[in-house]
């Protein structure tokens, strides 16, 4: 689905179903950043105290998979309905992040290295 | 362009960016979740001990909102990255979700309330 | 007890259920961060979409109050632990910074304001 | 100094900082736990795609470590900020904590594993 699916057809199943709720009213642009974060560490929690090996094996076993894209739907759902009541283009906004990102992390400098910039 | 941008299409420009730098061997599904929380906690830094009046005050000023909206892009970057590193359909895993949570929040019970569905 | 416990005391006691488990090769500086954050966030998960106001009155309840001290003793667990396993010295560490935040915060400018000291 | 410093010390020099500041009015319960969670993101970005190793060896650079124990000192400000407003008794509530984690995690069945308790 995701070769067929637009950012504008997310936000409008995603507003549909907060706004059948009437959850406009709780959406403030802090208490969906809480929301955010909270589905960032329900996902992070799956793979606390495991090593990248373990973390990438527990995605192989299917019932945990599942889990595990639960909660990046989840986070999913938060960031989309924060680009939605906040006219938030994602499109736009990731194209100009990107831009920014390959002057931070110019290939030559950050090929191969998990450097922050600020250390490159 | 979020009418027109499909979730593949920003994979796609996301892969890229990464695979320039050689950047798979440090993306493993737990370094990735802790990209993720850590650029949600920079979005919801942006409004700690502010009320939602203000939260909603400071995104009418342009160069505030600016630096909110990179934050959002910097979350929905991770989002992507994991769901392209690790096989995720984001637009199937959040189909599922919804329907799951249409039940979890049935709208006669849900609706104007903000409480958690384990006290609906 | 909290007038009569030192954080020695409360360090030597996560140490010993700790080293009784043999968890130090579990308790690298990442991820007992990580730990540190995915508590951090169940406790935030009890405010998520409520107001301040309802907050409170959710402690006042005394069965959600004691769920919300545990979230509040599993994030101090895994500080105490960053910190005896690392040798950081917690009271020294908090009185340098509560020194630097006074020159940050300066009382004649911070007074009865929630701004971030960058736009004090 | 932690082998003679009290909780109910620390409690004191927090709340002596924020009430000449004027700030009971901004550090509700939900704001506090943004404050908390912001504050181990923090922490935590110091460790983002790095491995253990090299999160123990930056600990081993004066200025590196420097860093990292400024965001612990903040960290456990926002948590003894918590605690000293909302009347909880920190050493009581890790005593019952750690009581109750002695039986999700009973010494025969978690020596030496990382399982969550859900999986024991």
């Amino acid at each position: 689905m995701d070769s067929k699916t637009t950012l504008e057809a997310l936000k409008r199943q995603v507003r549909k179903f907060c706004e059948e709720r009437d959850w406009d009213q709780f959406h403030g642009p802090k208490d969906l950043s809480v929301g955010l974060i909270t589905e960032a560490a329900e996902l992070l929690e799956h793979f606390r105290f495991k090593s990248e090996d373990e973390a990438r094996a527990y995605l192989k076993d299917p019932k945990k998979r599942k889990m595990v894209e639960d909660e990046v739907a989840d986070t999913l759902f938060m960031l989309l309905r924060f680009a939605q009541m906040y006219d938030i283009d994602l499109a736009k906004a990731l194209k100009r992040k990107v831009a920014l990102n390959h002057k931070k992390y110019p290939v030559h400098k950050a090929k191969g290295s998990n450097k922050k910039y600020t250390d490159l």
